[in-house]
């Protein structure tokens, strides 16, 4: 009979305690060398191009098109379906993307290193609001500015990230929570932290005065500027608290669109899938639910170490973007330590008299219990090419953490 | 009989439709012609050397150097004491100051302009936490700041602002109420929101490489440098309410470190005045409250237009600085709304579903309540020289709005 709490208290402090710290930028096929000819990473449990929906294949066809790979959307779909792109999760390389979080090789990903464990993390650039490739769009101007993210501002933040000495992401994220971010849907708060403590850098090192100002504007109007270094750094934590034996602890949970799945600590690489849900929340004007994508995205990385969702009390402005009243965030946090396993020793709620984030969810919990994690996310338009429609919550499928607490009792002959 | 519901509504509305945009940087001298020779204006209502507190004679002393009318502390207290310096409140020439508020000719100071109704209003520059002329330090180190302040970013800063077509301060205090500040002493969300807001335009018109990375780190790691801007913001809106004939409410509180003054918007330009309290709170270590000085400052404009201690419940996470518990923030903007007129229009507290923050001290329900204003401030240290040593809350004396009252009586034949 395994220990389990103690197995699970092993991973949940080494989730706490990683350290993640934001080292460089980098190509990504540079600090990934497994990425393939014609390879993408996406966000995410593994899928197929068939399966694929309509916001991932618009980002997989832009991705094609900015590596130079096709010139056109038909001309990539010819390639996607050939079978002349092929696909492997972000998680599977020590990264995670935001929405369809697909990565070619050629992108600049941020590099963050939990110094604690010494395991690494990486995410791709974040392009802001509008349309943007994350969110399946691929017109002209969204290459156009991920060009720009690629070739301008990448190789300043690379040179400023050094300049400054990194950046404590764990202190950064520790901080927003006092500011009203939730570190998933608002980062208001940590985006500005992240150009203050860079903008120093930046001026110094920046050798042409336009992309200088340019990327500290782009840096400060962006308020998700730092939610992709944050991915990377939840990452790092989460990655640091698997592979615990006998721990039942999630240290990955990821929707690739069509299917959410999630990992856990004590159950090695195994997915546990089912089909995504779809949120419920706010539209842009002119968009309504039925343009809907299902849930998409590795930013639930946030959630899995406790911020994000389950943060939520901390950030009540945040439901005049998802929908709800400022109490259902309070209740959204409280609801989330009846699944918790611990409280996180770093990242607290004010209003809760800095009681630490509900943190490790454990899938015993969440089965005994019947409640499932709380998700804070963006909404996809369901078909590629359009972009983001709102922002909402959204649960996993409770079938995931049965089918793991299953796979758990054969594994552990319980 | 006045209809003073009536006009407390003109001049509550009058303080909401205020619309203070930060116009640019100038020599207080250009924009306060009045300035006499070898003329000081310090926080609070008026006051002669013999009765300064330490930390205003501290900072008297520290400015006389600044300007170089005199060159020790000896010659500057010889010359305070002979009155060949004369004092005069900032609140006399349409500005105010944080804590001993001097501010002297060749001092820059932040411009700011109610767009509704055409009022200016100024504030000098913040020098940050430390060793610090406002708290009455004037050792060689703060004077060499407040030089490299007035000759080095100050230009810098008037030259950004100008570029970014001035920042309307309005919208910033609304932003930042939403992410954990209260506006008075919790000013970090909104610092960093105005570092965004020049940062661009910081490098655009930057000269000297080195100036634009000192500038954009002092604005960035400084936590209280929006609130100088912040309070020349609250002066403008508060002077719009001021005024108005039969009006019961307050548009100026000011302390001066011995006196705690108030004026009312029916009652013309005369202040009530009773002897300040000294604040309770947390100190700095190796302070205690023997070290504390009475209440000081012209910060209290805060309180006096629905933000500060008003308005903590936004902002939970002070009583890490000041002490308490976040209920006692939440309970203290519940405690304003008794004996504020209106709720405001455009600052709105998340937790509480995001209601209008507390506004227009009314004198009559402030005596018949007994309740009086709850203020948020820093402590400075009694003697001369010394600085800050904790930050806490405080109210002023019931006396001031007793006599506020009796004298309305007697104005309006009641």
């Amino acid at each position: 009979m395994p220990d389990i709490d103690s197995a699970n208290h092993d991973a949940a402090s080494r989730m706490m305690a990683a350290r993640p710290i934001l080292k460089g930028v980098a190509r990504a096929s540079d600090v990934i060398p497994e990425f393939g000819e014609r390879m993408l990473l996406h966000a995410g449990p593994p899928i197929e191009w068939e399966r694929m929906s309509g916001p991932l294949k618009g980002a997989v066809i832009g991705a094609a098109i900015f590596e130079g790979w096709a010139q056109s959307e038909a001309g990539a779909i010819i390639l996607a379906e050939r079978g002349e792109i092929s696909f492997d999760p972000c998680h599977h390389h020590r990264s995670v993307g935001p929405m369809a979080g697909v990565t070619s090789p050629s992108m600049k990903v941020y590099v963050v290193e939990n110094e604690t464990h010494g395991n690494v993390a990486y995410s791709n650039l974040n392009e802001g609001y509008g349309k943007v490739l994350r969110y399946g769009a691929y017109a002209p101007e969204v290459l156009e500015k991920l060009h720009w993210m690629n070739d301008e501002m990448a190789p300043l933040l690379a040179a400023a990230i050094e300049e400054a000495g990194g950046v404590d992401l764990r202190a950064l994220l520790a901080e927003a929570l006092h500011m009203g971010d939730e570190g998933h849907n608002r980062n208001k708060a940590g985006s500005i932290l992240f150009l203050k403590a860079l903008a120093p850098a930046i001026a110094k090192v920046a050798t042409d005065r336009k992309t200088e100002e340019d990327v500290l504007r782009f840096l400060g109007d962006n308020a998700l500027s730092v939610l992709n270094p944050v991915m990377a750094a939840c990452k790092a934590m989460a990655d640091a608290a698997h592979g615990v034996s006998s721990s039942t602890l999630v240290t990955a949970m990821a929707r690739n669109g069509t299917d959410f799945g999630i990992r856990v600590s004590g159950l090695g690489d195994e997915w546990f899938v089912a089909p995504a849900e779809t949120p419920d929340g706010l539209y842009f004007s002119g968009f309504s639910s039925i343009d809907a994508n299902a849930d998409i995205g590795d930013s639930t990385i946030t959630e899995t170490v406790g911020i994000g969702g389950f943060a939520m009390a901390a950030a009540p402005a945040i439901v005049s973007f998802i929908s709800g009243t400022p109490k259902d965030a309070l209740d959204t946090t409280l609801e989330m330590y009846e699944i918790c396993f611990a409280e996180h020793g770093h990242f607290t709620i004010p209003v809760l008299d800095f009681r630490g984030t509900p943190t490790g969810i454990d899938v015993r919990r969440v089965v005994e219990l019947g409640i499932t994690p709380r998700i804070n996310t963006g909404i996809a338009h369901k078909e590629a090419g359009v972009g983001q429609v709102g922002a909402g919550l959204v649960r996993p499928p409770i079938e995931i953490f049965e089918r793991a607490l299953v796979a758990y009792a054969e594994r552990y002959a319980l």
